[in-house]
């Protein structure tokens, strides 16, 4: 039988991160490809650290910029917007939207597109699997509706189908929260010191975004140290 | 009730020349976008035509190209591809395959990449739904598998679900084949006379390639003269 071909979503983070480290504990690096798929954001750091952390592993790596298809979008993630990026946790960004709603980071479909994306990029490689980062943290009161389980297996589907049976999906920490995916990632050895979550794109972390909030107390339940560095070394 | 909004996906062939005037026909011009997207064909000649479809009708129109994407990928319609194209009719090049298989111009997840561009677009334009042209005759013997209605069912509900139920998408040719997306076009006075879907990108049709003999016999089955030129004047 053929060996399995992987091909990893790596944004530089920490689920996708931990999810490329999964993926080479499975199938070995020699058939892991990874693919950063880019769309205009404002700083190029957690470029820097993607790049970082495939050489980290030894395995290929492409980045693809979708900015061009991004234009007419407005978001305080993407360098055209004029809108400020929140310094809330998610949590309190809902509470404000009462319960329901998009954040401000939400760039429309953006993990439709990456994930169609992807599928175009796994045909092209003869990669079988595509993994991504989606975890159950994500989609609790649907702050981001391109992260619930019920797209996830919608799109899992349609690429399924659209490729001609050839290409699946899957979201191996779907179940987790964000606690558990680093715990997974520390058991497996996962290059964290390489990777980046700050939504602002600074010599080190501001610690008071939203991914940095959760990213800190993912690490802090875990009883680790986050490898990297924060302003005003909040993780020490 | 809010008056619904349609995206059209135009690419100024039949299929989506006869989409908008459906949409058109259905909401009225003020209600419909229109939205290009490009994949790095060979030529240009069918933006233009998109282009002059959409200001024959006076409807808003934006082209999006994924150029930057398809750059991993091998189809002979992309101009760097060295393939040439095939001057036979899919049934033959099906044929060639055995029955199954995909085409020499199957560009790797085309439709599921066009339609996640389409969703992202649709929400930043306040469109509740996007129609797009597959019609029975694309799925026959799965020569496109991303035309399936499976495929289509699959990207309808992950569209849905990813953009938090505000975007849905509809194929309203799905049940017709050519000849029939012809006849309704035409009973809209659809603006065939602008519209191409001639693989080879020069003034006249070639009147040879799979696309140009699909088209051919559509309007020859609706006793109706194409309103394009083609070489040798096949179509008088």
């Amino acid at each position: 039988m053929k060996q399995e071909k992987i091909l990893v979503l790596l944004s530089g983070g920490i689920d996708s991160t931990t999810c490329l480290a999964m993926a080479i504990d499975k199938v070995g690096k020699e058939n892991v490809e990874t693919l950063n798929i880019t769309y205009g954001q404002k700083h190029v750091k957690e470029i820097e650290c993607a790049q970082k952390i495939a050489n980290h592993y030894g395995v290929n790596y492409a980045l693809i910029d979708l900015k061009e298809i991004m234009k007419y979008s407005n978001c305080s993630l993407l360098e055209h917007s004029t809108d400020e990026i929140k310094h809330q946790s998610y949590v309190e960004q809902l509470k404000e939207l009462g319960g329901e709603g998009t954040v401000d980071t939400y760039v429309p479909f953006r993990n439709g597109l990456m994930l169609s994306v992807a599928a175009s990029y796994a045909l092209s490689k003869d990669c079988q699997v595509i993994y991504y980062g989606a975890h159950a943290d994500d989609s609790a009161g649907r702050a981001y509706p391109d992260c619930s389980p019920e797209f996830s297996n919608a799109m899992t589907m349609a690429i399924y189908e659209g490729s001609g049976k050839k290409v699946t999906m899957a979201a191996p920490l779907i179940n987790f929260n964000k606690t558990q995916v680093v715990a997974e990632g520390l058991r497996l050895q996962a290059p964290y010191q390489f990777s980046w979550s700050c939504y602002e794109g600074n010599e080190k972390a501001c610690g008071t975004c939203a991914t940095c909030i959760d990213r800190l107390k993912a690490f802090m339940e875990n009883g680790v140290k986050d490898p990297i560095k924060y302003e005003g070394d909040v993780n020490e």
